[in-house]
């Protein structure tokens, strides 16, 4: 029935609340008449229904003409066949790009390509396009043009499929974490913490001068809004970790920001990033503890992407036919992805250890040294997951000295050279690092000499409240990142993440 | 069968990841042990658990000890019944506050209160809790005390259940607006615009000058990161308009950020505001608009917090529980509550015109002045919906002078003193105005009329892009928002917004 309401039987309602209240309850509230993905899915034929859209194309012949209409609702767009006589005018300003109100009658398409189409009853005009300088020609558009236009740019069909992608990828995760338990939270943007000083962080600036007292005896404190100087988040990990430390399982969807000056086509200075910290039952070796942790992205990925349907939608589709790069290796990427994601089979892992030792053994010749205690760099990372495994890879057990404080001590194994934490970086092919997590240090002493080797203190404001975590009932808890662009990215085969987020940020660029 | 996973059944996946993930495939991927909330709503008596969890409270007698567990799972704790002398020494370990792991058996509890209670038949402590300095004691804590403690302010009854509220929110609005069709979105947080140069608009610190070229000849733009001014975005309206003209119903839930300072308890320095546009068949009166846009706005919360249960919810119930104000007033307000949202009848609605005539005749003497054209303030609203109507209350078509210059304009109307727009603001007894909305104006010619009566300019850099989409496929479009806090406020009678958000940033105050 929902998508039966057309405007003959919506407008009416709108000066009689009563009647549309009870409908609409009766109907989940359902007000809004169909969108194209709901009449292309759903409507019977004979059926007569009215939708706005864009015109995607129009193909004029003598009697009539072939349009194809889109409301942004569906990678599949609406054949719309207009007699000409009937439209009279209005079918010469009909060109790309005009929104028009279409009412008319769904009917089995005799062409093909589709199983429906629209018989045109009657158009109105709603906002006219003109043809010569609209941005959006229907021509190849570089993604550096369609950047520079990004408030048209999701009229185009792959910006649009995109959008709807990271629609369909917040569902899902939604709904996994949720069926666990989790408690979805929003930690602040705004945070006390400048990443280490290492500049990487955004700053807000100071309130203006005339804004605050001209009086000389004013402290730096008195220019601060907050009476300190606040920073834009580079990661909700720490504040998730409090609220942890209450909830057990949290998790968090939010916007991460970084000054990198350095431009790749893997980073934004704004991004959003999936976060989850959870409580969980004790072990004895937290390489235990590691193995768990993969276990669930790696369950939280094949269940979104994979058994979620995601890799096979409409979009996902769109995104990868839209590739330029060469048809046979598109062919097997995209046969790649969706066969590590609905396999049963465990993805690759491997410790550093051990990566370093296959980096050793592979005879190439390495731009960047390799050697145990160095990080591993792109082309190392890229060797192991897209030659070695040809596939996702999680490395673990990385040497404490080249990761972050938090991450828990591993005890000592034979074999390695020095000590490591309980943490994994995951790989994908193409990608690099989608996700990066470990074992936090619970242990207060253990955590405050791991600061120390790193010249950080947890006494003082800066970190007290961290120690206290730990002090307090503090409790065994993993936690983890991903990069939602780059989740996107991997996804869809879109290489530059510019092109996986609406409206992109980096280094020298902001538009609008 | 997923609630049953104890710890005797994960563990031992843990090393054997080909079986873990075989069940977790057959188990929707669940992977995580129980929480207190799935022991409670669906473990069968008899059934053996392990459970991290916090001790809430620890009640010890000569041969047993009665503990509270909480997991922040649920507002229910789970009733423990710890035999001393099995504990041993870890009965005077375990105080309020402290972290373990419990294993044992689920039985019908014989006390009152519970159901079901634990029979403990084995404890670990995993984090202890000096019950000396513990900042959570079990006594009454100032809202301002756990704002100061905000890093542990969730292991109180009250935060950990706003925290569910906001989580049950997202889910219950993400289902709402997916069954229309619409596509969430990530518009922008850092924008070029600086809301009208009106101060509210937070800026980021330029570059520090050791960090820029040395030379003279370097310009401001030089020293920003984008190469312009960047500013923290005040609202996402705008960048929403420009998807909603691909993609035609799109939304948002996305942090908000102003820099005011004054301070009340409906203000905070960075909020999250819900907010959606959406394009619309066209109606010859925008009036017809503005109502069929109060009754999206309506069916929305109504669906949300009455159809979808949120305000039965065992949460809600607790946070109502936890107001110190009169009893019969609150039984009182939550009634009210109850009533508007499970209702069929219609919230009232009232043009800002016969808003005044209602103000004028209230024979009350008015702190502020009472006249067509300006400003309705607190006193006025909170007059109109907690005394005239005694409900939710959509005030309409407000002066055109005083409202927003992408609000379209009213066609003139008898009995009224000048032009309107069509809009909505949404007022809420003890919390003011919820929401705010209006139909978009989509004409050029208006729009730059409109702007130039306000003094700003519809050419240029900075809001040609706004022209263009009513330039190139404009289409009739209304859209609102929601102040998401606001919205937790009035559903669960917490009445200061800083208890509505994990971690609070207002004037003067930003802790971690």
């Amino acid at each position: 029935m929902t998508s039966r309401l057309t405007t003959s039987s919506v407008l009416p309602l709108i000066t009689s609340r009563a009647t549309c209240l009870r409908r609409a309850h009766s109907q989940s509230r359902f007000t809004l008449p169909p969108t194209i993905r709901q009449i292309l899915s759903s409507s019977r034929v004979d059926e007569p229904v009215t939708v706005n859209a864009w015109v995607k194309s129009i193909r004029k012949q003598k009697r009539i003409a072939f349009g194809v209409l889109s409301d942004g609702s569906s990678a599949a767009g609406l054949q719309a066949v207009f007699p000409n006589e009937q439209l009279g005018e209005h079918v010469k300003e009909i060109t790309n790009g005009t929104a028009v109100r279409v009412r008319g009658t769904i009917v089995e398409s005799p062409g093909a390509g589709q199983d429906r189409e629209l018989r045109v009853e009657d158009v109105e005009i709603l906002g006219a396009c003109d043809a010569e300088t609209y941005p959006i020609q229907k021509k190849f558009l570089s993604p550096e043009y369609l950047r520079d236009n990004t408030h048209f740019r999701a009229r185009t069909d792959g910006i649009a499929a995109m959008l709807r992608l990271r629609g369909a990828l917040q569902r899902g995760i939604a709904a996994y974490f949720e069926n666990q338990d989790f408690t979805s939270t929003h930690t602040p943007i705004l945070t006390t913490g400048d990443a280490e000083g290492g500049g990487e962080a955004f700053r807000l600036a100071p309130l203006e001068a005339e804004a605050t007292s001209a009086d000389k005896t004013r402290t730096e404190a008195d220019r601060e809004f907050f009476s300190r100087p606040a920073y834009l988040t580079v990661s909700h990990q720490l504040h998730l970790e409090a609220l942890c430390h209450s909830m057990s399982r949290v998790y968090n969807l939010g916007p991460c920001f970084r000054a990198e000056s350095g431009v790749t086509r893997r980073h934004l200075a704004e991004f959003w990033m999936l976060e989850a910290e959870w409580n969980v039952l004790p072990v004895a070796d937290p390489r235990d503890q590691t193995g768990a942790l993969c276990d669930f992205v790696e369950g939280l990925v094949k269940g979104v992407v994979g058994d979620g349907g995601i890799v096979h939608s409409e979009d996902v589709d769109l995104l990868w036919r839209h590739h330029e790069r060469d048809a046979a290796e598109h062919a097997q990427q995209r046969a790649a992805l969706v066969q590590c994601v609905t396999t049963e089979k465990p993805w690759t892992r491997m410790t550093y250890t051990d990566a370093i030792r296959e980096l050793l053994r592979a005879d190439r010749q390495w731009t960047f040294p390799v050697q145990w205690g160095l990080s591993l760099q792109s082309e190392h990372e890229k060797w192991l997951c897209e030659t070695l495994v040809g596939g996702p890879l999680f490395v673990t057990d990385y040497p404490a000295d080249i990761k972050a404080f938090y991450m828990k001590a591993n005890p000592a194994l034979v074999g390695e050279y020095g000590p490591t934490v309980g943490c994994f970086d995951l790989l994908m092919p193409h990608v690099g690092e989608l996700a990066g997590g470990s074992v936090r240090e619970d242990h207060i002493e253990r955590l405050r000499a791991s600061m120390a080797s790193k010249g950080m203190s947890l006494d003082g404001e800066r970190y007290g409240w961290y120690g206290q975590l730990r002090q307090y009932g503090g409790s065994p808890h993993v936690g983890f990142g991903m990069g939602f662009e780059r989740l996107v990215s991997w996804i869809s085969g879109v290489e530059n993440v510019r092109e996986c987020i609406p409206m992109p940020r980096w280094s020298g660029r902001m538009i609008l």
